[in-house]
């Protein structure tokens, strides 16, 4: 009844806003406003607007460096670093992806690997722009402990997300971002606003009891998808983000962090590869829409990235909603109190 | 009571006997005698000597050459290509893996494309050597539709696996090999062997219902592992080991395939990373030691391949058993009407 309507731009426009009155200079706070933004546009909210105060949190902490200078340096033939000066994500990963479209297109495989980042965002919007590019990529990021490993009873690994991505001729990229945890965090905090039960299964208390309380579960641990397997998945995204490009691991990302509300201090690794170097340049794209046929032509089953863009072409005609009490509460971010 | 035991030297002895006297030349069966050695040594039967009928079949069926001659070239700057000349996956993967390590060590991070094999052996044995050699690598290979699309009702994806591998200096490489299954077919196809149930929701008859009988599951299809989130995962190492290096999808294998019992044709991909090239040659490799020591210090939590390289060093003073049954059909192989 109360929800308020924006369009897209106005929505950059309150996020470039709120994040400039807190600290960031215009180019870091156009790259968040673009992934809050895309967020909002298909329905991820979990990853939109509501990431604002801690975004602003860890701004006013002093924790992140709002007027962050990515630096990017080619430290192996295929292999891309960025320093993201203890900036936030988007950034460092705007001024990366061309040298690793670059590489890619060289070498036919490539890496990136983003330092020094503060990663608050959803991968499926780093993805996109890399397979838009005609690039398959796949990207990982951990964050600060909230995963069991499998048979243990302490949170050891992030959610550690991953996200990959394939690019179609005639359609938006196949793309699926998925948490490492059986439910993402960010989801977990959505039904806690929402004062929504959790499924059983997705976590445990801070005694390791199961519940589905979310509250509890932010205060407890998640479990990893599937079992061992999604524990294992868990632990090569700590290796990649971590150990192989230098940067911490979520244990040691929590022991540094703040605890203001805002993403901790790591690393992201992103590999992207090139089909027409594989050895099929002229067939692999239609030989691909073969397989995709294949999912769609069973009932029940769907393209992992479809409900996003059916979101995003509703989002086009009917903007984004939000209720006044959450507009309210982003305004007030500009306050000087806003952060108390 | 009757089983028998064997050196590891004289598995690799019987399995090299039985492929020799089935058609192979004696690269092609010293590599493919390789891996099912590596997999009884492990404690891996699934994928041990009980596979020769398998690969027996298909070189009496005329499916796999085993005379084959892979051929090895750079198709791009740290991409390499294998074409396995219809042989069995092994001796293509020997060929390809010092141009991979190479490429990687050149250029941080390389891709080996194996096009025109039959897999039919675990993927940690592959994964193994190149970690040996320093480097953390990913490997996935499909097979023939085995596991349902979240959401659909019939096979589409093979059980594809997805392995992992990182290197470490005063032990063995940390590895995972997982199938995209809750369940790996090989251990589907043990239990049937031995006349066992499977757990709850590991997979569905023919006609969609959940069952716990591996043969009704042999002849129905498997669920995959952790709901939509290891569908994903099924799809990705399709378009790897099948679009990506214009080699053909699950679906498309079983089109072709003679159903002899064997591998059908199909294609893998590696990709290989070397941790001296991503930015932290100094401490990488003690800094994984840090994450691998907190996962074994919680009471129920181990590395992934714990178990395997604890069977390995029992195996090196208990020998490998084989019940004379077993034993008795796989020396029946060598017969005239050994594959009837």
């Amino acid at each position: 009844m109360s929800d308020l309507t924006f369009t897209l731009d106005e929505v950059h426009a309150l996020a470039t806003s709120v994040l400039s009155h807190n600290g960031c200079n215009a180019a870091n706070a156009a790259a968040v406003a673009d992934v809050i933004t895309a967020a909002e546009r298909d329905g991820c909210h979990s990853h939109g607007l509501m990431r604002l105060a801690g975004y602003v949190a860890s701004l006013k902490s002093g924790k992140v460096n709002g007027h962050a200078e990515p630096t990017v340096d080619k430290i192996a033939g295929a292999v891309v670093r960025v320093d993201g000066d203890s900036g936030f994500a988007p950034l460092a990963l705007a001024c990366g992806r061309e040298p690793l479209i670059d590489a890619a297109k060289t070498s036919g495989i490539a890496a990136l690997a983003l330092t020094d980042i503060h990663h608050f965002a959803a991968l499926w919007t780093e993805i996109e722009p890399i397979a838009e590019a005609g690039l398959c990529a796949l990207a990982c990021v951990s964050y600060k402990p909230a995963v069991i490993p499998a048979g243990g009873s302490k949170p050891l690994y992030g959610t550690n997300p991953l996200a990959f991505g394939w690019p179609r001729e005639d359609n938006p990229p196949v793309i699926f971002d998925q948490a490492s945890s059986v439910m993402a965090r960010g989801e977990v905090m959505l039904a806690a606003r929402e004062g929504k039960a959790l499924p059983a299964g997705v976590g445990v208390d801070k005694d390791g009891r199961e519940t589905t309380d979310p509250n509890e579960v932010l205060d407890g641990a998640l479990l990893a998808f599937g079992g061992h397997k999604g524990s294992s998945i868990a632990m090569m995204i700590e290796l990649f983000a971590g150990a192989l490009i230098g940067e911490c691991f979520s244990f040691e990302a929590a022991e540094r962090d703040n605890n203001d509300g805002g993403p901790p201090s790591g690393g992201e690794l992103i590999i992207a590869m090139d089909p027409q170097l594989f050895g099929d340049s002229e067939g692999w794209a239609a030989h691909a829409e073969k397989l995709f046929a294949q999912i769609e032509a069973q009932p029940g089953s769907r393209l992992p990235s479809a409900r996003r863009y059916s979101n995003r072409r509703e989002t086009a005609s009917a903007g984004v909603k939000l209720s006044a009490k959450v507009h309210d509460s982003i305004l007030a971010l500009c306050e000087p109190s806003g952060s108390a």
